[in-house]
């Protein structure tokens, strides 16, 4: 029972990060979302991801692995929304 | 080695909300953020929250319980503002 709310737990946070990832592909909008954020969860989720390859530990190192795809798409769309805001100050 | 590596890996996936958090707080824009994401998320993050008092794990327990925390006040301002959205629409 108590394995069971950790194996949901797991799926929940791990597949959470696809509807974000979507709406960001479809929309380009990152307004609302924090560079910072996602600099830091994508290291954060990586460091799990080598943890869980460290000491084999195949639902750590999965769920990391995938949560680590969706967070650097997200970030990834983040910084090219910085960098044209940064190029549309300077020329505007 | 690889237990400090675990241990940095969970103080960064639990403190990356913070700034997502205080920016939302700060300018209430949340138009790029997933309401589904945040739904979802929050919820596992209180699953795992469950599943580290059930095994009284408290590394699983602190960390999701202060993610947790950041997520429901994004989760919060997400709602307040598709509501505001949705009543904007029907009365424009």
């Amino acid at each position: 029972m108590i394995d069971t709310i950790g194996y949901i737990a797991a799926i929940l946070t791990t597949i959470s990060f696809l509807p974000q990832a979507l709406k960001t592909i479809k929309t380009r909008d990152t307004s609302g979302i924090s560079l910072l954020m996602y600099a830091v969860f994508s290291t954060g989720v990586f460091l799990w991801f080598i943890y869980g390859v460290s000491i084999l530990d195949f639902p750590i190192l999965i769920a990391n692995g995938i949560t680590f795809i969706f967070s650097i798409i997200i970030l990834t769309y983040k910084i090219i929304n910085v960098r044209i805001e940064v190029k549309m100050r300077k020329n505007p």
